[in-house]
């Protein structure tokens, strides 16, 4: 049986295809679909924690919301408290497109789900959160030491 | 509870954070470990065949080759039955840092799987198989549609 990894990469590979079938007449790149939805949910948040929360390393963070930025999706403030931080607020144009972005996943995961009777569906998504904790702990952990 | 791409999204990039980590000598994106496993393992992989083995579309697959190819890592090769066809090699340089992504694979494999018994770990390997055996069906009846 391939390794967990392997799969798991398959599955959001499969993923972005269907979010770029999905939103194909959005000019967004599918993988850019995380900070949609992450943005518009905590408006104003530090570039430094979005990428904490979706786990992506600061430089890329700050790559893709240039991109981001530079599309006209969203707005990046020096926070008043300390200059040198980033905050990131979602545009109209970035809060127009999230309906879509919000109902393409859904759809997903109910696509995803289908294949799965009630019990196991409910198992699968305990086991993957379990799996995903310990996945977030070595981000955190790689994150505490880099601040030290 | 989240929905399943949430969290698959977040493993994912967790294991592109620890790919990174281990890698951090080799000169190459996390993000194109997948290559190196996949074409190493099939010298002589079409392009359009290695876009559907790993999941991602024609376009998105020659342009990671490229870079690829620029770095050293790929040879693509016309077919001598098809010149339009380009037939993906690793180089040398490919081959040599294979071990290397290898190793930090089982290892993340390794570090995942360690959070679950043995029996859950058996349930988890075989849902999540179920679950992308599902969506590689929606990237292949894509694929299809997209042939006729």
């Amino acid at each position: 049986m391939p390794g967990l990894l392997r799969n798991i990469s398959i599955l959001k590979r499969c993923s972005n295809l269907y979010r770029g079938d999905r939103l194909k007449e959005i000019p967004i790149n599918p993988h850019h679909c995380t900070y949609v939805l992450t943005i518009c949910h905590h408006p104003g948040i530090s570039q430094e924690e979005l990428a904490k929360h979706i786990c992506i390393d600061k430089s890329g963070v700050a790559r893709h919301l240039a991109v981001l930025e530079e599309q006209g999706y969203v707005k990046r403030i020096p926070s008043e408290k300390d200059k040198r931080c980033l905050l990131v607020y979602p545009t109209s144009m970035m809060e127009e497109i999230l309906p879509k972005v919000r109902q393409a996943t859904r759809d997903w995961n109910a696509y995803l789900a289908e294949g799965l009777s009630e019990e196991e569906l409910e198992l699968f998504r305990s086991l993957l959160q379990r799996v995903t904790d310990r996945a977030k702990n070595y981000a955190d952990r790689r994150e505490e030491t880099d601040a030290l």
